[in-house]
This record gives C-alpha cells, sequence and structure tokens, in this order.
C-alpha cells in the first residue's frame, strides 16, 4: 500500500468525458489499495477564458479580484470529478484551497504555498476517502483566495504530496514522459526512465513544458519522487528523481530549445566600473528579465559592446527602455536580433566529464552553425544561434552525444 | 444618506459591458452619498451551464458537489463587478459567501440562510467601499459551500439588506417593476407604485415571475423595503412594502396566470374517513406537490369524486404514483387533463371588501369560460379553466376590476 498524489492538467479533464477517464485512472489506484490525493487543473481554454473577462473588464486590475475569477476553474473541476468518482462507488470529496486550508503568501497572482493543513484530509484518507484537491488556488493571510500563477497546480500537486508524505507525485499529462529532446524534431528521441530534479530544473527553465520550473525546485527540496506519465495511455511514465537513484548516469540527459529569445547589442558602451550595474538595473524596473549576458572585449581602451538575450515578448518594452536612459548610459548604437533560438544540453554527468562542452561546439561547427552566445551552469551549457538553425542544432546535439533511439 | 443593497439577476450581468453598466448604476448611487452592497447572480446561462456538467457527471449526484460547482457562476461576477468598480474610481472588494460568511443550513442545493456575519462588510462601507457580494450561496456548518435553490439571489439580497439594516432593497431586472398582469397580454396593464408584501407573495406563487416567492417571504418577516426596478431603463420601479404605507388602497392588484397546470381526476372514491390522506401521501412521498383539491359530493353513498391540480412538470410522476397505488386506493377511474391553467386575483382590499369573487365569476361567465376548479385564500381567488381561454379571462377580469389604464 502506498500513498499516492496524483495530478491532472487541463487537456486531461477537457470535458465530462475526460474527467470520466481520470476518475478511471483513480479508481485503478484506489482498487491497488493506495490511499489517493488527486490535483486537478480547469478545463482547458477555461483559466483563459476566465482572464480574458478580467482583461475586457480593466487594463490593470486587482490581482485579488483576478484570483477570485480565475480560480473558478479550478473549483468546478474538483466538484464534478468527485461527483464522477462517486458514480463509479469511490468514495470522494473535493476540496477547495480555503477548505484544506492550503496556505499561501499574499503575491496575488502568483502566490507561494506557505503550508497545507492536512490532518482532516489524511484522517478521511485512512478511510479509503480520495481527497480531490483544487490545484492552482490557496487561501491568503488576508482571508481571500490567491492563485499560484499559470501552470501552479504541478507545484499544488507536488506541495500536497510533500504535506501527505506521499510516495509518489504522479504527474498525468498530455505526453507520456520526459524525452532526450523533443520528438517532433527527432523521430529517434527516447523517453527517459528516470531524471535526476537538477537536470528537470534545468530542462525546464531552458524550454521543456513539461513540468513547471517551481514545482521541480519545490520536489528537490522537498524530495518528492515525480513521475511525468499519460493520461490517455497506459505507459509507464519518467521518474523525476535525486541522483543517486540514477545508477547508470548518462552523460546528456536531453536536448532543449527556445524560440522565445531576442538578442540586444549596445555599442560603444563607456568601459568603466558600474555601468553593467546601469544597464539592467532599468530592464530589472521595467520588469524585463535578463537571460544570457556578454560584455565584449573593449575595442579600445574607452568602450566596450554588451550583448544580452531577454524573451522575444520582452523586446519591445526592453528596447523602450533602453532608448529612455539613452543619454545616462552613454552607449554609442543598439542593435536587436528577434531571429534567435537558444540550443541547451543538460546533463549532471557533465559535471564529472571533461570535454562535453567541446562535443558540442565541434558538432555545431561541422555543421556550420555560428555560436552568437554562451552561458553555462554546472550542468548545462547554451548556445544562442540564428533561428533558422534551430532543428538542424537539436538532431545534430542529439546524435553527438549518442542519445539516438537504435 | 442612506444605506442600499442593489441586487443585479443574470441577463443585467450577461457580459462584461452589461457589468460595466451595473457599475455605473453602482457609481451612481455612490455618488449620492449612499452606502452601497451589490448583490450579483450568474452571468446568464452560466449556471444551467454548470448544471449541465453536473447531470453529465452522474444522474445522481452529492449536492455538496453540486453546490461547489455551481456557486462558482456568481464568484465569476462579483470578481469582475469589483474589477469594473474599482477602475471606475470607486473603492470596491468582492466578497463570497464563506468570507462573509452567509451561514445557512446543510441543506445542499436549497439551503437557507441562518445569519449573515456583517461586521466586516459594514465597518467597510462606513470608510466609502461598495460591497459586492455573491448571490445564491453560502457557507454550511460542514464548512463547504452551500446554495439557495434557483433564482436564490434575491433572497440573499433581502437577508443581507436585513442584516445590514438597510433602508431599501433594489432588485433590478429586465422588467421595470410590477404590474397589474403580464403586458404581452393585455397592453393596457399599468405598472404598480407600491404592492404590499401579502399581494406580492401571492402573486409569485400563482406565477408572476418578478421575485422569488422566499425572498418575499423574508422580506415581510423582516420588514425590508424592497424595490423592483429596470437595469436598463432610468425608471421608477414598483415599491413592495408594508398595508399601512399604501394609502389608497386599490380592490385588486393585479391579474396573474399559470400554464404549468395539471388536473387529476380519482373517480369513484370509496367515500370513507382518511381516503383524501391515503390519495395525498403517496404523492407527497414522490415529491409532487398538490395543489387546488375538490372533493365532489358523492354520486351516492358509497363513493366520491376527488380532483386536484399539480404542476404539468410533474404530471406524470403523478399518474405513476397513482397507479402504482390503485389497489389500495380502490378508485374506479383516472382522469387527467394537462390543458388547463390558472388564473388568479390578488389584492389586499378583499379582505373588506364583499362582492370580488361575485365580479370574477360574472365576468368569465359573460365571455362564456367555464370554471373547473376554485380555490381562494384571505387576498387571492384562483379559478382553473380550459387553457385556450387563458388569454380572454386574464384580459377580462383585468378590464372587470377596473385596472386599465386610461
Amino acid at each position: 500500500m502506498a500513498r499516492i498524489v496524483m495530478k491532472f492538467g487541463g487537456t486531461s479533464v477537457a470535458n465530462v468525458d475526460r474527467i470520466r477517464n481520470v476518475a478511471r485512472r483513480v479508481k485503478a489506484e484506489v482498487d491497488r489499495g493506495n490511499e489517493v490525493a488527486v490535483v486537478v487543473s480547469a478545463m482547458s481554454g477555461e483559466t483563459d477564458r476566465l482572464v480574458g473577462f478580467c482583461r475586457e473588464a480593466a487594463t490593470l486590475y486587482d490581482a485579488r479580484e483576478y484570483d477570485t475569477v480565475v480560480a473558478t476553474g479550478e473549483q468546478v473541476t474538483t466538484g464534478l470529478l468527485a461527483i464522477v468518482l462517486q458514480s463509479m462507488g469511490v468514495p470522494a470529496r473535493s476540496w477547495l484551497g480555503w477548505q484544506l486550508p492550503v496556505r499561501t503568501n499574499d503575491a496575488h497572482g502568483s502566490a507561494r504555498i506557505q503550508d497545507i493543513d492536512t490532518g482532516e484530509v489524511i484522517s478521511r484518507m485512512l478511510t479509503g476517502q480520495v481527497a480531490v484537491v483544487a490545484g492552482f488556488q490557496g487561501l491568503g493571510p488576508d482571508n481571500r483566495v490567491t492563485t499560484l500563477g499559470r501552470g501552479g497546480s504541478d507545484t499544488s500537486a507536488v506541495a500536497l504530496a510533500a504535506a501527505l508524505k506521499a510516495d509518489r507525485c504522479d504527474i498525468y499529462t498530455d505526453v507520456d514522459g520526459v524525452y532526450t529532446t523533443d520528438p517532433r524534431i527527432v523521430p529517434k528521441a527516447r523517453k527517459l526512465d528516470k531524471i535526476t530534479y537538477e537536470e528537470m530544473l534545468e530542462l525546464a527553465s531552458v524550454g521543456a513544458k513539461v513540468l513547471q520550473t517551481r514545482s521541480v525546485e519545490l520536489a528537490m527540496k522537498e524530495k518528492v519522487r515525480v513521475q511525468v506519465l499519460s493520461s490517455f495511455e497506459d505507459l509507464p511514465g519518467t521518474l523525476v528523481v535525486d541522483e543517486d537513484e540514477i545508477v547508470e548516469q548518462e552523460l546528456i540527459a536531453g536536448v532543449a530549445y527556445s524560440r522565445n529569445e531576442a538578442k540586444i547589442t549596445l555599442v560603444g558602451v563607456p568601459d568603466r566600473p558600474g555601468v553593467v550595474a546601469a544597464i539592467f538595473s532599468p530592464l530589472a524596473d521595467a520588469n524585463v528579465n535578463v537571460d544570457m549576458i556578454v560584455q565584449n572585449i573593449a575595442h579600445d581602451t574607452k568602450t566596450t559592446d554588451v550583448t544580452f538575450t531577454v524573451t522575444r515578448t520582452d523586446l519591445p518594452r526592453a528596447l523602450d527602455t533602453l532608448e529612455k536612459h539613452r543619454a545616462e548610459l552613454g552607449y554609442e548604437g543598439l542593435v536587436s536580433d528577434a531571429a534567435v533560438s537558444k540550443v541547451s544540453v543538460v546533463g549532471v554527468g557533465m559535471k564529472s566529464h571533461a570535454g562535453v562542452a567541446q562535443t558540442m561546439f565541434k558538432a555545431l561547427a561541422d555543421r556550420g552553425i555560428n555560436i552568437q552566445v554562451i552561458s553555462t551552469s554546472e550542468i548545462k551549457i547554451s548556445v544562442l544561434i540564428a533561428e533558422d538553425y534551430t532543428e538542424l542544432a537539436v538532431r545534430a546535439l542529439h546524435s553527438a552525444y549518442g542519445l539516438d533511439a537504435a
């Protein structure tokens, strides 16, 4: 017997028929003798509809009211799933964020979970009742509804699994696991049986959309065993686990890419201490997130070029901010390019192996792909390249690291 | 300065544009220096959509889960109205049933309000903040969401007005007041400036759909001054008040009709004590509401005929129940007729005037309309007639009591 948290996303609960399919999966776990809590998202499209209402109501809206409106999507699916489970003879009840409660901080619209009161839920789970918990929502210190930000239901599920000391947190989604890369680009991509938290985190942050970054951080911190699997097929998924649980460590776990990138170069920036801080602080104030940064070697003794990337969505706001501060920053020219993409290789094996970067650079050079910017972490190397070369680069790297399926 | 509760139904908040219109009306009251609380329904069609989901999920569903699902409709409109009010510079916040809380009993799906905690709301209203309260919903003793039954938002508004000791409870709807009869049938129908609680209650119970019956009962009990008015036009509405507030009492306030009627006659029922109770107790068990009842004079010493009406919706269930109990009831025949309608005249003036019934019977007889069943209360006379004569009867009575506009 195990205690399991199962999480189903929007496409898995898109209508009542799909909710019935979810209920069958829940019943199967119950029939195996497991104690089960289920976390559900809103029906796919519903959150967009509700957000649309808020935007139509006002361009600037009170985040507390936004949360009140948007949290209803999950409230509907919890109630419906409880009804369907009961009709299949499985004892179940819905729990809203304020009912457990799932206590969060007061950052409405992007709240963080602080603690979950599970006393009542556990005592009911011990009697065989399935807890159907609304994802994405909580209760703020102001006694009002909070939401965790888009994709927050993954985080709800992991936090609940931690609070319940669950044996496993199964994240059901429309893909059947974590792949070595996007199978739409590389048909020979392989599904991974296991991946480490660190790798999953890096993959999530560089464009793989399987799990929300924050949920992986939380799983790592709380040592929650997460499994990613398909809600439509009955296949084993990918387990996200601690590094020492993986016996045969591969060098590289996966190749990820992101097209939501844009490059900005400030030409002829005065080369004096503090100038980089002077550039990035107005961008931070404008809520522009800066990712890769390169400061070129100065042409002469007085000026330098600074290149960095932002998301493509943020590019207009970034350019606008830099133009406004042109006088104080004193740069000579401003060049931007939105036709770029970021390709990354991720793997904990890199920590103990030399030559990983060299393999990447050589594979790209062999295909004539020019690297514009490089950034690295302990277990990740990312390069910025011209967008047209994205697929070619991903395929080349997938082969170069021996990830292609036999 | 007055304290006012304003209530807007589903058609008044059907989309964000209409919610903006509602907000303008609220702002106008605030600008007049009034303290305002607003009660809103779900967008029209939304409750039906949510109820549809529950029915699709299971034929028999847990009323607690139904309430969880269905209450989201009002949650969305409260949040949106608060956002729009704020964007117009009117301080406002939404209040859900569990937040005030609006405490109800545990009759999920048709709960009754027990008390409303208004301490926090009043202190905020005193600082000029508008309270936007979700209608139709409350918090049960089990700490779960309850709903009051269809049309329950009227009751929410009246209960809130009573708890706030409000000077007035304005019910905004798609008609501009209470009329002497349905203007679609009688173009000369007049809008009443005032009507008594008792009359409004009788009119609501015999087919006038302006206010939910329970909300009128509550207003009468708590002496809440209710006004019915249009949310689309800027016209005075109809005030529902105590009898002694009406100086020039008319004999008849209005003529109402209902087509949702059906007549059943049990022929040759053994004429012995207790037989009527024996007929109606299985119907009550089957949740069939019996309205008008006539026990005919016995043909002979041994048997009698019993005629009564039920709603047309309940007719198949009523017939089924009576067939099942045929042996124990021992009646000889069962006749039913769904092509009937009930026409009623209502007025507190009837209490002190003789001849009111006579005027009715004569007016109908003059048009050759046959009366099948009669039932009366202190301030109401209802007759059952063939459905085809409905409009003719309504017009005849409206004229006979001098209600036609000049």
